[in-house]
């Protein structure tokens, strides 16, 4: 892939970008390794089965990363992210502190809502940088994992929230 | 204020509500201590002026959460956000890195951004909790939060895009 060069610190926003692009890589790695524990303290089958299609996606996600990163010729390590570090601790607390299953499903769900968010930060973040850095197939691939996180985060709120017909994990959590 | 007790879990939901609540004050606690160094950071006026400006509407919003403790009686200390250290280090680690001023000021807009929907997911999830707990006024000040918030982070979108009239940092980024 040849890289477009429009200015005179196109170089230094590049390794930026690269620099970004490896923290989360670093992320999705951690978050795969996690993933298990949160499908394990998972109480309704709802929860536990969204998280296990999630840990199936973002396997699939650390694979497109790994095609991006082929294609700009670049080694994906080297970065930890210190972000996920802390956020994916928020959910090992959650978990140590032992709730009732409702209402630690209800809290799984926020801190993996706020997981979530992080991504689509990021790669909302990195999806434009590649477009200003004129990278169409990297753009293109970061857009693809942007939407599938949209999709989850999505996915999430209506578990929480439930629809007409029945009733959502939070309501559950409080009535119970 | 009187909670409303629906159910046998009601307690324990309210009891990590506000576990949550004070993550989220010791967080917001955090990011105003953060703030100047990033505002110091920044390098174009734009950006500068707009970090100036999140820190009066987070010094607000602290206050806000603060009236919300004492709607319920409750001490807004006690909890310490693992989250926050995170990404406010990854705002550190790219003051540090000290790249050239368009591409630093492109970084640092991402890192904000981070932030922001850590917080957007975070206060999406509490204003949820303090409607099924029946806490009226605490849910619409968290719901006030959460609409400042997603205005910032829109004006941040919009700094690093620019408009039709003029170019955003981001593109500045790549072409000087």
């Amino acid at each position: 892939m040849v890289k477009k060069n429009n200015g005179q610190h196109y170089d230094e926003f590049y390794e930026m970008f690269l620099d970004q692009l490896r923290d989360i890589y670093n992320a999705e790695t951690e978050i795969v390794k996690n993933m298990p524990k949160m499908i394990e303290a998972a109480k309704s089958k709802e929860l536990k089965d969204a998280f296990k299609k999630h840990l199936t996606e973002t396997k699939g996600q650390k694979d497109r990363l790994e095609k991006v990163f082929s294609l700009l010729g670049a080694d994906p390590e080297g970065e930890e992210c210190e972000a996920i570090k802390g956020l994916l601790e928020e959910s090992e607390e959650v978990i140590k502190h032992r709730y009732p299953p409702f209402v630690e499903d209800a809290a799984l769900i926020g801190a993996a809502q706020k997981i979530e968010h992080y991504e689509i930060a990021t790669y909302g973040t990195l999806r434009t940088f590649a477009h200003h850095l004129g990278l169409e197939e990297v753009e293109s691939n970061l857009q693809e994992i942007l939407d599938e996180e949209g999709k989850t985060n999505k996915a999430l709120t209506k578990l929480a929230e439930g629809n007409w017909i029945t009733s959502g994990i939070n309501a559950q959590a409080v009535s119970r």
